[in-house]
């Protein structure tokens, strides 16, 4: 059986005690090198293969330092201090022995403490009430997603006749499906287009510099919620001068909130 | 002249190429070790500081790895990857050579493009409109604050009655007054007390454990905002098993967005 083009992805092979090697996947390219969502996923991936890691994620981020060049890379994920139940994650993606990639992530073990949710998932229709978008064939990664826009998707025309407001919901599950599990979790928290897009309708060069997740969830939440599509909700709170920031949530279809996320954008014009 | 106690605690000593020597400040000093936002400007300080530095910050996100303990440490900020027009940096913060926070910075050269803010500032009361907060005498930074609650203030009692939402609204800048810089920018960010306190009422411990900021801001704006207050709204999205986020926004008087900022709190029951 051929194993899932995202397992693919995010298999690494050991290459010393804290490090790595993998390969880009033509199966998650994005315009220009690969999409975002997989290299984070990538780098989730060591943490995650660590024989030394003490619990589950709850915090990453990513910075994209330069271009990732399709190819081989190395990652190098080591703890760079570990308490009795939480542990910081330095992390960096080389190539050519350049880093091309940084990032800080932290694991802990949780235990069940007085919890709520604010972030209310809005009411929207079901995913199969939804109608699945048609992925874009010049940019594989697309076809990795079964997405199913509810409001905000990516302008039909580039027109310049951009809208008030960035919002985006979305529902998304991986193409073909695949059991939800913190390596994926991470990859969709990049799938929302940029917000200037929806702002402007005109096709502005850019590229995320920087993202930072949230896992509220365990691993049991993430078995439940199984190949179940995601509800996503996004926008953008500042755009100015080349940067512009967005603020996201992902929700099981339960309503239970598994991640919320951030990112920064560089913009050209 | 005395300098004042925000630029006495940012002040670093240059002790090699990419390290700095520091001391704690008691004028900052929290419950239990310093406050978390002046550690984190005390390293952007080392990243200002650095001769081979690009621009100014758009993104800083800073993880508490370990209690900060009273007394001096070593700030290391070295440029990761460094573009025509903007920088990655890793940042360091050690006492007894062990790292007790880790960050990463970027800088960046910015120019002129077409900007829209989505997040507006709410309709409030002018800030000397509002009453200020009576410090309390047991944290010493919370008097380095002037600090004038619109909405969502501390609880009076812990009485376990808490509210149904976790927004907070306040008018904050030094105290003394001090010119708006991002350094002290970047420890405001930090100014908000912990969500849960207000969605339970209860004294829980806790501690912050990540925290992102995204500048939106240039250093003309911060120039012109000077000594004027600044407006703070938080929120938190999701309390689950031992951690918290929160999204929040900064703007000055005229309602300009400053930052956006997110963190991630461990809480212990």
């Amino acid at each position: 059986m051929t194993p899932h083009p995202f397992d693919q992805a995010v298999a690494l092979v050991a290459a010393g005690e804290h490090e790595w090697t993998g390969q880009t996947s033509a199966s998650y390219a994005n315009f220009i090198g690969p999409y975002g969502g997989i290299t984070a996923a990538q780098l989730m991936a060591a943490v995650m293969a660590h024989p030394q890691r003490i619990g589950d994620p709850v915090a990453l981020t990513i910075n994209f330092a330069a271009a990732v060049a399709d190819g081989e890379f190395t990652v190098r994920a080591r703890p760079a201090r570990t308490n009795r139940s939480t542990q910081h994650w330095i992390v960096e993606m080389l190539q050519e022995g350049q880093a091309v990639t940084t990032a800080t992530v932290m694991t802990a073990v949780r235990r069940e403490t007085w919890s709520a949710q604010e972030a209310r998932m809005p009411t929207v229709s079901a995913p199969l009430d939804v109608e699945r978008e048609t992925p874009f064939r010049h940019v594989a990664w697309l076809s990795r997603y079964d997405r199913r826009f509810i409001r905000g998707n990516i302008p039909r025309e580039w027109n310049g006749q951009g809208g008030e407001d960035s919002i985006t919901q979305l529902w998304m599950r991986d193409e073909p499906t695949r059991p939800l599990d913190f390596l994926s979790l991470t990859a969709m928290s990049d799938v929302f287009f940029p917000r200037i897009w929806l702002r402007r309708a005109t096709l502005v060069p850019l590229g995320t510099v920087t993202m930072t997740v949230y896992y509220h969830c365990d691993a049991a939440q993430l078995a439940a919620t199984g190949t179940d599509h995601v509800l996503g909700q996004v926008q953008g709170s500042g755009f100015r001068n080349g940067y512009l920031d967005h603020a996201g949530h992902l929700w099981n279809a339960r309503g239970e909130l598994l991640v919320s996320t951030h990112q920064l954008m560089y913009y050209k014009e």
